[in-house]
């Protein structure tokens, strides 16, 4: 879906850009052609790579560091790698000291809990915010190149090192699939048979629980400190409105729950940032 | 919403019935009238009850407790009372010992964060679940006129105890509702200008974190030990995976988030109840 939307993406708004794509299965070459975006699909690395300008890895996290030392040899000195990794320290570590000033990480945060190629969509990255994550060795020119490739996508992008973009996303975005994941399994450990008493409420607060587990336990790994802190902090919540449900403490469950309408309210505005 | 909603139903399925609908407020009163469903519209509890069939209290369970004995003197001896509240045994101890036999208390499960007759929609309750809950002294013929009505506005009805009722709602709505809350407080707190990094995981988790404050108080402190043992629940299973994380166990958090993916896909299943 990540790799495609991009495809689709570039294909819409430069139809002669030459766009080849690289898949570690035979098996997804079809898919990949039917999307239509492709000038060549094929599991050569070699092939696929020769003579590209901009290459952008959109594998899990965890393939990335294998990938590092298979990329360098057929790369041309001039060309940029980029990723659309959720995390981006981990990603830096494996790559920056195999491909030095050619990789510039970053990551556009837009997607679902759906995956593949038939989920690709044109439009995913249109008024996305794009995390773009330079060293304080990355030679500016090579930054620029890709923010305009992502901005080229339909992206808004934020410039901050890795290890910042890391400890925000534990928040904004590993964390959400934790809590909808203990959520879906604490309703369900209590009774399996309960289809018929969840609203709206459940279905949407949950949606996410539904995401590859391999893709997220790879994530959360990566991210192990700032998560491990993130689902802390959570707890240490929920035991608030626990003990003030407990204590039947109205007034302080009153001032809990506006205060969560205000946050959410707060993260949710379409306005830029305060 | 919920007795607006319940109104333009009634007056697109059976445009010849009689619709009085009771505020509270004076002000509220303009609103009712423009929705177009009321045959009248008034603060006068009397002239609004007298002669009625069919009652629905739409009122913050709070304050169900004060209308019990409002509502007796105008009330005809063949009328019968039903409400929508979101818990039900709070509702039957404060309603069946004035109303004895002419209260059957109903839960339609469906409503959203938006709240107020402009949010009032004639297909709320199309396909929705709407538990209906006698004591054991309810005659079955009030039993039966009810669930006709609910099962009119489009519910599929199911009957149980008010206490069975509320220790499922504890977790497949109450608990969503401190969880979406807990999440939308945990990101916030972190840092408050972190707009530009939540993406629709966040968005759709957090969605019902936005509801009103004052009635999400009242619903949990009418369901204390139930929704307490939730909270617990959910703690105790959040601990799962931070102790996965801390402890870099990639086979528990594949586990963990797989059995999460299963939870969700059953409990939204739109088959019936396996």
């Amino acid at each position: 879906m990540i790799g495609g939307s991009i495809g689709l993406a570039l294909k819409e708004k430069s139809p002669d850009t030459e766009i080849r794509v690289w898949a570690r299965r035979e098996a997804a070459l079809s898919g990949i052609t039917a999307a239509g975006f492709a000038t060549m699909a094929s599991t050569s690395l070699d092939a696929v790579l020769r003579g590209a300008k901009l290459v952008v890895l959109c594998t899990p996290v965890e393939v990335m560091p294998d990938l590092a030392a298979l990329l360098l040899p057929p790369l041309d000195s001039d060309a940029l790698v980029t990723d659309a990794g959720s995390v981006k320290q981990v990603v830096l570590d494996a790559m920056v000291p195999v491909l030095k000033h050619q990789f510039i990480g970053a990551h556009p945060i837009a997607g679902s809990d759906r995956a593949g190629i038939e989920a690709a969509r044109a439009d995913l990255y249109e008024g996305a915010t794009c995390v773009v994550t330079p060293t304080s060795d990355s030679p500016r020119s090579a930054v620029e190149r890709v923010t305009a490739f992502w901005k080229f996508l339909g992206c808004r992008v934020i410039e901050m090192s890795a290890a910042e973009h890391d400890a925000r996303l534990a928040f904004t975005s590993h964390l959400p699939h934790v809590a909808a994941a203990a959520l879906a399994m604490t309703v369900d450990r209590s009774a399996p048979d309960w289809t018929d008493f969840v609203g709206g409420g459940f279905r949407d607060s949950t949606r996410i629980a539904a995401s590859n587990p391999d893709l997220w336990t790879g994530i959360l790994l990566a991210n192990e400190t700032s998560v491990t802190r993130s689902i802390a902090e959570m707890q240490e919540i929920l035991q608030e409105f626990r003990v003030a449900v407990e204590s039947r403490d109205a007034n302080t469950l009153r001032r809990l729950f506006a205060e969560a309408r205000t946050s959410r309210n707060r993260l949710n505005s379409d306005l830029d940032g305060i």
